[in-house]
């Protein structure tokens, strides 16, 4: 580990969303969770109340932590607590959100905070969205993937039983305020759900980023702080890049869905219980990496590359058992519909992730053929 | 009825709703419903698929002319057909809508047509604006308050049991589509309150209007065309300066609410079951005009002369019979918090409202005493 690697695991850094009238800071900064209070000073000038959004696993860690800095800070702080888990970002959890901010008589400018991982993250901004039609809300990501990935960019989101993220929002915090220490605490299995997320961008936009992931996927499951300081850093950036560059996923934005098709379709398939939200998005992967192999956009042998470092990240590689028409209806293929086509984010290669409009069914149908 | 009158009702209204990216058109002209297919066609040049979202009321009676016309013009439809009435605007008739667009399969680009009333169009366009975050809507409003009011603008909600269009978003129809003809259907109940709304325009921002509704109401009651033409055309008209000018209600757009804090407190405390929306914002209305003139804002006087011109369109006028306490909750008083205050908008005179800050529960108190 270099000094300068140090440096940055130690010090505060900063990024710059810039959205207009939507921009706001991703702050970085180890240890930062005791100072949200004063954050949120800076950033709603008479603090009045808020709601933390949090739950079962991590408001016992962290919520005394959070709630003391804004009450110091003058806040009157209420709490909604959720259960844990991806097959709780359902509509019903939503309608607790709303319960729980009708009670608390939040008014149009008073702010709700999302203290958790992914699913925390998207359900809040979603409730933030729409309660009065729209309140501030504030993302304190505490898992891998939502550091280095979900909290930042707006897209929020509940699952609809038949299909992941279906009903949602485009909504930009108003600020992200990310603390790598609390990943201490994390398990395992989400370290390696989220270093599958930030191998991600590496495949997508930049080749030396995943090899510099293949190098050090050891010392970032063993929490190494500076290496996973700069793997934080790196996906902000490309994030705060991406999501400037197309807010709305009109085009390049929809490059960052690699594995996504497929992975979506392992998570609604498996009722979201089986697989964390980071594990099918690798197995989905895997699978774009073979079908660019299989349309000969990839040179052979790049889906085992990618394939080999998940290995080293101790991540599921397996696809689950199901039939062909299951995989195109789960993915929103219409059957009675010959002609339809879904978009693929493909690879040319690694660190070169595309757009491709015309995978047919019949090709679908023979990469699920080419598992059995 | 004079000549000029008697060609406004024939002839095609444009309005354009000039928001940029988010422009659209209102376009009024009698018959119109079955040239809908044309109209989609000249907003999407590719048709594809798309779903109507109606209610049992009004499917029986329009659905077929406006599915006839888009097939015609090369659509596929599928169709939503919900409960009728405020009651039925929640969440659960939320969850409906989105099952109904899953089992479609609708993709991003496809859209959904509200036809019907303020409940459908509102929920319609919160749907839209959530699935897959965020797809194309059309209103075709079916009664006098969707078409002067509710269809345009943007405003969709759902309720939540304890308050009224609690969750919503700003989201805007890609088309408003009026066809007056389809008014003569409608029950008498629903054109009052449909006249309620329109008379509101004149009590905000236009002495002259509501003079000319005091003047032409039996008319407007018994479906004259061309009253209920230029009352349609110079409500739209106000509608869509007020959005142009302030789309998200930072400012001048929170005018439109005059009567609605009061009124939608009537319609929570009654659990959406006994009063039309207009009917409680008739009521409302009355009330802020009582308390404008408590306040010494509004005229002695000021009052009386709206409660003749109510009763004369046969609306409600006498308020429902609730504690101070339960009006204070139901309009978002913090009962803990004796420095609460809720915005009002009250009157300086008929045709000049304002946005009044420092309305205290006291006064709430006092106006509501003055009922006993």
């Amino acid at each position: 580990m270099s000094e300068m690697n140090d440096n940055i695991a130690q010090n505060t850094q900063l990024y710059h969303v810039d959205l207009g009238a939507r921009a706001y800071d991703i702050h970085i900064e180890p240890g930062c969770l005791t100072n949200i209070g004063q954050a949120m000073a800076d950033l709603f000038p008479a603090p009045s109340r808020c709601m933390i959004i949090s739950n079962t696993t991590i408001a016992p860690l962290y919520l005394h932590r959070v709630k003391t800095s804004l009450e110091q800070a003058g806040w009157q702080v209420s709490e909604c607590i959720l259960a844990d888990g991806e097959r709780y970002k359902t509509i019903q959890s939503f309608g607790l959100i709303m319960d729980a901010l009708m009670q608390a008589k939040l008014s149009r400018n008073e702010p709700v905070i999302a203290l958790g991982g992914g699913v925390v993250g998207d359900m809040t901004g979603f409730a933030a969205s729409c309660y009065r039609r729209g309140i501030p809300f504030i993302q304190v990501p505490t898992t891998v993937l939502a550091q280095v990935d979900s909290s930042v960019g707006g897209k929020t989101a509940i699952n609809h039983p038949h299909g992941k993220n279906m009903i949602g929002a485009f909504y930009q915090p108003r600020l992200v305020w990310i603390d790598p220490q609390v990943l201490n605490t994390l398990d395992i299995r989400e370290i390696r759900a989220g270093i599958a997320e930030a191998i991600k961008y590496g495949l997508i936009r930049d080749a030396e980023l995943f090899s510099w992931m293949q190098q050090n996927i050891t010392a970032a499951l063993a929490l190494n702080a500076s290496v996973l300081s700069r793997l934080i850093h790196t996906s902000c950036r490309h994030k705060a890049e991406v999501v400037v560059a197309d807010e709305t996923e009109q085009g390049m934005r929809a490059l960052l869905n690699l594995g996504h098709t497929f992975g979506h379709a392992i998570e609604s398939m498996t009722h979201y219980e089986s697989y964390l939200h980071g594990e099918a998005v690798a197995i989905g992967t895997l699978m774009a990496a073979r079908l660019s192999e299989q349309l000969k956009y990839a040179p052979a042998g790049t889906e085992k590359i990618i394939h080999d470092c998940y290995l080293a990240a101790g991540l599921p590689t397996s696809i689950p058992d199901f039939s062909a028409d299951a995989w195109l209806d789960a993915m929103g293929h219409d059957k009675k519909n010959i002609g339809s086509r879904i978009r693929y984010i493909l690879l040319h290669n690694i660190g070169d992730a595309f757009l491709a409009e015309d995978v047919s069914p019949d090709a679908i149908r023979a990469l699920i053929g080419s598992y059995i």
